[in-house]
């Protein structure tokens, strides 16, 4: 029983003008119809009176742009943390007088190209194709054509056919390494979490790190290999401590990692940062709230979503691929490496 | 540039039929209309072979139905947890062939009106008005002659105007209580966090817990007041414990504030659960990453999304409130009290 919406009709009666009059002039086509001045604002009296909107959707079949774009993704909006890129898409769609469907397939590209046929019949104008974590995607078929924005995944094209918001992992690699070097860092330095081909963000990472550290004559001292969870970063750290190792800092691939990692050098005596330095990625709420609070690099994950849409609405410009900063939040968990 | 979508009259002119004719047959009015059924198969035919698809926006122009959904929040999709409401409201939609627009207002009730005006212009068909934490609000005027469901949030009136769904609070104070009853405790039991009248959670836990604690005789030996988050949590306890006080069991009013608590108890030296038992609400992913791993009365996000959604697209029935169990999660947080 939703209240019933002032017609056109209704609006010009009230100003005692035709219909198509009426029309003319709240669709801004008043002048080429020579429509006189004295209509024109009886018009917009009426309109404003009867709280008269026009019919955005029957406009739509005319001027085939409904102003709404659909977010399609893996499982952003379950995850903990990249909902701040939805935050992102949210308000710079808004900001631009656009709204914003949502749409998780689970990575089934069955549902894929169910929901994208289903954004079609609705008319969407623009397509987010979205990841939860970084990734090579194959984009679906069916969006090839259209306009899309990748946001934090990329396709494996040399050149892409579309633009492509992603973070610049390699930047934070080469930023994690700096902060432990400015700290004095060289040695003992050591990566926990598995670094995978197929996982972007850490081959990156590691990429950057090797790079930094070998322009001041340093180098990772190993790898502690574990699942980017807290409890096998826990079990990995207490393994390779009780086989041995003496860090002086460690490198996590993400704050759950770090998590772990604090967890294991507690129960073995050690004090973070005087004994072991701890530096992370990702920037979630977990950094701020660990004691000692955790130095992390953020993931921009606000940033990424709204850059996609602006990239999105913009006009139209060759396909490239935009990296966004991932900026060092310096906190409590690095200091100089204790006196060998 | 979007693939040109097949049109009605393609389909006429290669089924060999009138236009009309091919739109009765793809609306299902065959029967009433009286057409042949070769006619039909030669119009199905055609439909197939030219990959057409209804236009869902014309359709909707007729039916006035356009079987999209918008869920409107203060701050939902931001929040680090909350995602569940959305990814469960997101699943139960699209498996009633519904689409889901989300739209935050960040409390702004400017941005609200406009949004729900945005909405409306385009013929959603029904609302999900969600709040990230549980509380009371006032459905704005606009929504209410409309189809809608209030997610996590309740209107102050005796008798609701429309279907609320929200997580059974009082439910969850009386589990707390009865799993440190069952373990043991009846002395000795602190709350952890402030509660305060405005805030619903607090409030019903609080009632939850002094009923079941008074229903064995025993009672809360105090409150120590801080906000829900970690920092304040943990200067609050280290400040209790240091000016004497002897817990044996906390309950703590969420997964933060117990993350604050862990960090004071382990500063001062004391184990958890053999010196003081920890209990908590909400079940994030925080505490299954604690060690000792956290026992926690669960949100049922996911099923409050899911349920609102299928209350929604329900047939019409007398509003009421319904209230979701709050599962007790059994970790290792929780043991007998120390012998006294």
């Amino acid at each position: 029983m939703p209240p019933q919406r002032a017609t056109l009709l209704q609006v010009a009666q009230r100003a005692g003008v035709s219909r198509s009059t009426a029309s003319f002039v709240l669709t801004g086509r008043h002048k080429d119809m020579r429509i006189s001045e004295d209509a024109r604002q009886r018009v917009l009296r009426a309109a404003q009176e009867l709280d008269y909107r026009p019919n955005l959707m029957a406009r739509s079949l005319r001027t085939k742009v409904t102003k709404t774009v659909a977010m399609i993704s893996d499982t952003i909006a379950t995850d903990q943390y990249a909902g701040r890129m939805i935050h992102g898409s949210l308000t710079a769609a808004v900001a631009s007088g656009y709204l914003l469907f949502i749409a998780e397939t689970d990575g089934d590209p069955v549902v894929e190209e169910k929901l994208i046929a289903d954004f079609v019949d609705r008319q969407v104008d623009a397509f987010l194709y979205a990841s939860m974590f970084t990734r090579q995607v194959r984009l679906p078929k069916a969006l090839r054509d259209r306009n899309v924005v990748l946001l934090n995944c990329l396709t494996r094209a040399a050149q892409p056919a579309h633009h492509t918001i992603i973070p610049d992992e390699l930047g934070a690699g080469l930023a994690a390494a700096r902060t432990l070097l400015d700290a004095g860092h060289r040695r003992g330095i050591y990566l926990v979490g598995h670094v995978r081909e197929q996982v972007f963000a850490g081959r990156e990472r590691l990429a950057g790190i090797n790079e930094e550290l070998g322009e001041a004559g340093a180098q990772l001292a190993g790898t502690i290999p574990c699942d980017w969870w807290p409890d096998s970063a826990y079990d990995a750290v207490r393994r390779a401590l009780a086989d041995g190792l003496a860090p002086k800092a460690l490198i996590c691939l993400n704050d759950r990692v770090a998590l772990g990692a604090y967890q294991a050098l507690r129960d073995t005596g050690r004090t973070i940062p005087e004994d072991v330095s701890v530096l992370s990625f990702d920037d979630s709420d977990l950094a701020a709230w660990l004691r000692p609070q955790l130095t992390s690099i953020a993931l921009p994950h606000y940033q990424l979503g709204w850059q996609a849409i602006d990239t999105l609405l913009a006009p139209p410009s060759p396909a490239k691929v935009r990296r966004l900063p991932m900026p060092v939040r310096l906190r409590a968990s690095v200091a100089a490496p204790p006196g060998d």
